[in-house]
């Protein structure tokens, strides 16, 4: 089907309500065939994720942090990322976060892919990456309100676990399966 | 380390936005340590995510429906899946929603596992399922305002693709790294 059977026109938007994390959007939209409809739409800060592989011992690891989350309420084990600062690109946030949140500093860094968190109702991009060739600096960098541990756990444990606690956090599951296409055999 | 050393408490929640597809509240927390922050959140409800998979000819392909989404400003190409209505529970929500957008009735139906798409700032679940044995019943019966065409694609291209368009729907990842614990040799 042509993409014009499809695609809807933005008309106008009107931005409802602002937070330090998002804002919401009342956009009015036209339909293919023309008819209008208003749709709600947040825009948020592009996020990073970082897959951190590490050798030990001839196997190879998965640096994750354990953290609590707050819109869940519930303890989320998962790989580090988060939000992009102000003026940061890509590949500049997911090194911070790394460094941050592990600790560990990434001697060869590499863009796995990119996806919409929620396409239907968020504006952002998530960006995902592998870090390889580790080097621990010390100590995390962590922000006043993070509280987070550093866990290594095996490929196969993480990938049997994916969908049940404490892998609950989706965009973990986006990142593993950019992973899988260059490791299909873990 | 312990539970106890990362884990936050709720104190409250107010709401401040309101529309039909979710609800913003501030909430001030109490950290490990004592301290008092306040996080905003969104309530949703849930989602579900079907995996169809379908028997061409000795050859398995994936049905896929491609949409217009209005808060990335793009066409994505995804999983059926869409919110569960009123009332419903997950099983119930994964049918009504691959039924509506591709016209397939699955004679089997499993459940893969759940998610939160994002724990940070949303409390929802998406609930991601398998869905086999299909039958076709005809015509789609899509919302009035959903222009959805469906697409059958084989596995070793939507698992090449992923990452960038048209499979940009992060929760079509997540969804695909569950599949592929069962199926890691496609």
């Amino acid at each position: 089907m042509e993409d014009c059977k499809l695609r809807w026109e933005r008309e106008s938007g009107r931005k409802v309500f602002d937070c330090p994390v998002f804002s919401v959007n009342e956009c009015v939209c036209r339909s293919p065939d023309g008819r209008r409809r208003t749709y709600t739409v947040m825009d948020l800060a592009d996020w990073a994720i970082v897959v951190p592989v590490i050798e030990s011992g001839g196997e190879r690891e998965f640096v994750l942090v354990r953290q609590w989350r707050h819109g869940s309420q519930e303890m989320s084990l998962e790989f580090p990322g988060g939000v992009f600062e102000s003026g940061e690109d890509a590949p500049a946030a997911a090194a911070r976060e790394l460094l941050e949140e592990t600790a560990y500093r990434a001697g060869n860094m590499r863009k796995l892919g990119e996806f919409r968190p929620n396409p239907a109702i968020m504006s952002n991009t998530v960006h995902i990456f592998l870090a390889e060739d580790l080097h621990f600096t010390g100590a995390q960098a962590l922000d006043e309100d993070e509280y987070i541990e550093v866990v290594r756990v095996k490929p196969r444990e993480l990938i049997e676990g994916m969908g049940r606690p404490p892998y609950v956090h989706a965009l973990m599951g986006s990142a593993l399966a950019l992973y899988l296409k260059d490791h299909p055999r873990l």
